[in-house]
């Protein structure tokens, strides 16, 4: 494989990046919501947490009957277990990124896992 | 463990979210550097991919001695051998995500590993 890969996101209504970027360890997608608009279902994960940020305007998560409200900046760990849906805001559109990856999948990171260059 | 854990990211210099959100399959951070500055030293991994994609502004990448131009909306996956070191454009400071997680971790996604609510 190579060392790298490279992807430019436009503002298509959804990217999706593991084919794209070769990814091996997490499936990350860029996704954009209409104001008012939902993801039309709820669902849960066998075994991925999923991570949400939003990087234009605002949503929230219905999290198990609870609503979570998001703005740029904002990030979000959802269980693999637990009912999610995501909206934009009835007020704003939204843009935002969700990353997949396994539940206790990372055995070290940073300084633990870096080797400085000599 | 909560269903959920949330996490606001303000505009400080470096922000790690692994253990903000107890994260268990990732670290992600969001770091900044002013125009024409660099990350201080060059790394490789033992064992994590990286992924980088910016959020405002302008940088680059050297990856194994290869300028790797980057945007807002930019993504680039860097594998653990390679060595890379991260730095705003000379013209530009940066914003970026860094997301590590395990090379080969992830064995399925999306509708592999999604449940929809009944």
């Amino acid at each position: 494989m190579s060392l790298y890969t490279k992807a430019t996101v436009t503002d298509e209504q959804r990217t999706e990046l593991h084919d794209a970027l070769s990814l091996t360890g997490a499936e990350i997608s860029i996704n954009y919501l209409p104001t008012g608009m939902a993801v039309p279902f709820a669902h849960s994960h066998k075994e991925n947490e999923e991570i949400y940020t939003v990087i234009k305007g605002r949503g929230f998560l219905i999290i198990d009957g609870e609503q979570v409200d998001l703005s740029v900046g904002d990030w979000v760990r959802v269980s693999p277990e637990a009912k999610r849906q995501f909206s934009a805001s009835r007020y704003s559109d939204v843009r935002y990124i969700c990353i997949q990856v396994k539940e206790n999948s990372l055995n070290k990171y940073c300084t633990d896992d870096a080797i400085p260059e000599k």
